[in-house]
């Protein structure tokens, strides 16, 4: 035992207004401005999967999006793989299009970044496109910008690089990041993330293994120790923050 | 919005002696008693991996293993697939091998159950392995009980007959069922499971889809309701108990 168990619920109720709506992001006291501290939120099944028929937005509840949306207003951008894109048609913005909106950052090594078709984006919402040097990114009327960075050793776009470019061209310092699991693998594996908003939903998919992905998706990661910052509960849906910071080797 | 999200953490802590321990299982009005009530307790990680190298011993603390213990000692058996007994050496019991100890019970359809390696049990721990009827168990020195049944329509055991035989001749009240992933998804798919005992280890593991189950494994599973029933905290792993009274089709 580490300590005495805490019973969470059933409690005394203590209501608030909405989730994440009064946190600080960036904490202060961060270690590392010299990127954008990178917060990553995906929604999950109890038996770990994040897809319904390839679909993530089928899985978390009205209370998910909205928290989902609640993040996305505090933060300068909002990224995904590019695989997380072609695979429904989404937004990465507020529900307000006359407001501001955060920076829509597609990762891609690829190219392959169909905006037109899949990505809602009013006309206030700019859009970002990251791509490695000699890769064609086929896009037809919608003209993102595209940031060329270089290539890892796994022949990906260099992360690190790309959280710098954003720090420093782009004004971004806190970094919304919604998956897929390919991406949110490599920021972490490679220490770039800060931490994992995981929604818990209520449900139980099924599914062989590898048919559904999971919430990472990557090389076995070393096990290091993560806070549990907070925790909120919906209905019987969970709302997990998590800090990663023991992932930071460099510490 | 289902209703006001709860804060469940932090909160003035509540603090109880040991989780699960004043639990009554099963609990009063349950709806078929000609049945086993049968819990389910797995231990996952943040990504829904549910073994570290194979072995899901690994994954859990010693508070995760203290509450398996707790969940035991009021079962009066333990139920495992063959497949998670042939991942690691593993006891079924409890710590004092003087006391009675639930009774032990291996599923399996190919008949490989390496008891004489892989279980450890002491002298007052019986063991039943549960094989169809044309399959050959193949045991050496130690001569468990051999329940046959029939095949269900996939090849594997019917477990609606087996908990049916374990309830009515070796007077099994209360069934815990520890995996593995197929065992557990062949339950919850059959509307044979009542409760998810489900531990989130505060750990990421990664790994591509296909190289580590997660805790259900099968075919996709039509959603239903489910319902956290209690969440308890040690340092920083949850203990979340479910209800899964709306897998019951026949409700």
């Amino acid at each position: 035992m580490t300590g005495k168990p805490l019973r969470l619920y059933p409690l005394p109720p203590w209501e608030v207004s909405a989730i994440y709506e009064d946190l600080e992001l960036p904490p202060a006291g961060r270690r590392d401005a010299s990127r954008p501290y990178v917060i990553i939120n995906m929604v999950s099944s109890l038996d770990g999967k994040v897809a319904i028929e390839g679909k993530a937005s089928r899985l978390g509840s009205e209370t998910d999006r909205q928290t989902m949306r609640t993040l996305r207003s505090k933060a300068d951008a909002v990224m995904i793989g590019a695989g997380t894109l072609r695979a429904e048609r989404l937004s990465l913005g507020l529900d307000d299009p006359a407001g501001p909106q955060p920076l829509a950052v597609i990762a891609t090594t690829s190219g392959n970044v169909p905006l037109e078709s899949n990505l809602i984006a009013g006309e206030r919402q700019e859009v970002l496109v990251v791509a490695p040097e000699d890769v064609t990114v086929r896009f037809s009327e919608r003209r993102p910008r595209v940031l060329r960075v270089s290539k890892d050793l796994s022949s990906n776009i260099d992360l690190a690089e790309t959280l710098k470019v954003l720090r420093t061209e782009y004004t971004v310092d806190l970094l919304l990041v919604e998956g897929g699991p390919k991406l949110s693998h490599s920021l972490i594996s490679q220490n770039l993330a800060d931490e994992l908003f995981l929604t818990l939903a209520p449900k139980l998919l099924g599914g062989i293994p590898g048919e559904g992905p999971t919430i990472l998706s990557g090389n076995v990661l070393v096990a290091g120790d993560i806070h549990l910052l907070s925790a909120y509960l919906v209905g019987d849906e969970l709302f997990l923050r998590y800090g990663l910071h023991p992932f930071h080797l460099d510490d």
